[in-house]
């Protein structure tokens, strides 16, 4: 099975997803500067999720570029991956309606958590079809930052039951780790392609 | 005329659907786990409808795998499929809102079986364009589930007058079924290789 | 200028359109059979615009299948077709809002002549593009359809001061001209390929 | 890395941006000719915020047919353009309610402006991936629209002090500057296939 549907499926699911969140966005209700400011805190969750999905997007690019072939269980953990992604609008919206409250920052943790449990799962899919000779994992090295995340992630809930804005950065440190290009695929696949020559 | 556009264009439509589901979950009204729990009725149906897109992709996108022409007929049969598909949200949202009463449930079932009806003939506008000797008809073989399907969703209907919990958990049950990975054409292409080998 | 871009973008702003009328779609209030009933009224409306933007998409398909290279004024001949399809779940949403009034079906009406000016736009745009010997041209032949469906739209906005239901009639008879597919351009490809061998 | 999946990805998110804001369009709540005049006002904006998500496609399809490869940067400095357009449909929503009042008027243009300097970071990324010999940067000749519009963006905000009329007027002035087709991609194109004959 080629991989090229499925990446078009993932593009179009996380390109809805990404943009659907601006839907959420209410508009002030008096067309004054401090109604705008009173929406500022909407905003940076937006901005947070927008950056999050982003951060997936890129690693999902980078993993299948030198992904060959895919059968139905990497289908299946690539939906598995989506539909917690998917989720993204709804806990969003409730974390900023709520005003970072205790729950709704906790469900949020949970759901990059859970996010991030589905793409480890996806890693290992393919890894089970790529075999013993994996171009992916030896491209992954000890992949520090897929390990460290989690543990913040946990860290993050953790804080959020001290306060829920310790939580939130805990999240927001997350995303700027990820936001520094992963060059451990570009670089492979430079290492690759001299070693041909 | 070439299968790549009606892919992409399928793959949009089943991106949107499998999204914008997410809108109709409402955020619960206060900050609170017990606020959650009233909202997992909810969450549940999402999933049930979530994977059963999944499925669908997941087929289609093995049916168009080893199809190579379309015609005018296939193109309708495919949209007449994303039709009823796309009727998923709004069966959804009725199902989930009146928490599984009766004519919600049996109006799920219906759009259900009248999707898998739009799959069978998208198949059979397919197996017309191939001819004799279609290579999907081979693929398929006997296509036990696709038979089965529409009987457990007529099941499904009758048992909801009974409960509808009863119907909501046939229409699950066969979910499960399809969400073991349909192997069939995956063998048959790894069939028709080694053969060529 | 390649056509896959256009085509890849066009896809999905189609895609979406289709899919978010859904949206609009207002459930039931009471979950009895006459309520779903008093829904019908939107169903039908939704089904209508959904198979005219499937078949926009259809002839879309087929007309860049021979379209080999598009300039700046083909592209925004297309995004002036796509503008005024995205305002069908607008138009769409008022019609069964109103239940058929007459400047909604009016409206309506104006919204079907207006994408249909669009797409002849869109077809002269790539005539010049490929200059006198246009394949295009060729495939299309008298392109009967094309020019009788302005002509029955205003035909049903006339109407639609005598009954807004005869004016609604006339454009889902233009539908029913279209669904049958069109196998001018098929004929054509078949054609050349048997000219060459 | 290859650009075929940033184009996807792109064109899913402008797909969803440029459709998603009909979805803003309130319908009138009478059936009444004059209650279409009152949407008028929401129209017009539409169609501006349509026609510069257009433009801004129009001119990533251009920029990217010349652009052979991509890295990290450039898919985050794709992602950061992608970000300021898709706050369009919120900041249009805001303009449109409050019939252009002067904040909401300064924050249309405000994200105008961002957009535009996203795009320009995103060149200079594709810049220093080509080096100095960048194909992008000799297509791009002098770039006299590229710096005329953020002065044209400031001079809109400046104006929408005296009368946001005059504001939105300057805006759209930019919009209309931007629809005369850019050829000089096209004419690059051209010429560089002219010298190889």
């Amino acid at each position: 099975m080629r991989t090229s549907r499925l990446e078009a499926f993932s593009d179009g699911v996380l390109a809805v997803i990404i943009t659907i969140m601006v839907l959420e966005l209410h508009v002030p209700h008096h067309a004054t500067l401090s109604a705008l400011g009173d929406s500022a805190h909407g905003f940076l969750t937006y901005l947070l999720s927008f950056v999050y999905i982003g951060i997936y997007w890129n690693n999902h690019h980078h993993m299948f570029h030198i992904v060959e072939h895919v059968d139905g269980l990497v289908l299946w953990a690539n939906l598995d991956l989506l539909f917690w992604l998917s989720l993204l609008p709804f806990t969003t919206k409730w974390l900023d309606g709520t005003g970072f409250a205790l729950v709704p920052t906790v469900l949020y943790g949970l759901n990059l958590l859970l996010a991030a449990i589905a793409y480890y799962l996806l890693q290992q899919a393919i890894f089970r079809t790529e075999g013993s000779d994996s171009r992916l994992r030896r491209a992954l090295g000890n992949d520090l930052k897929g390990k460290l995340s989690p543990v913040l992630y946990i860290l993050g809930i953790g804080l959020s039951f001290v306060s829920t804005w310790l939580g939130v950065a805990v999240f927001s440190v997350v995303a700027v780790i990820w936001l520094v290009p992963d060059r451990r695929v570009e670089r492979y696949v430079a290492d690759q392609e001299r070693d041909v020559l």
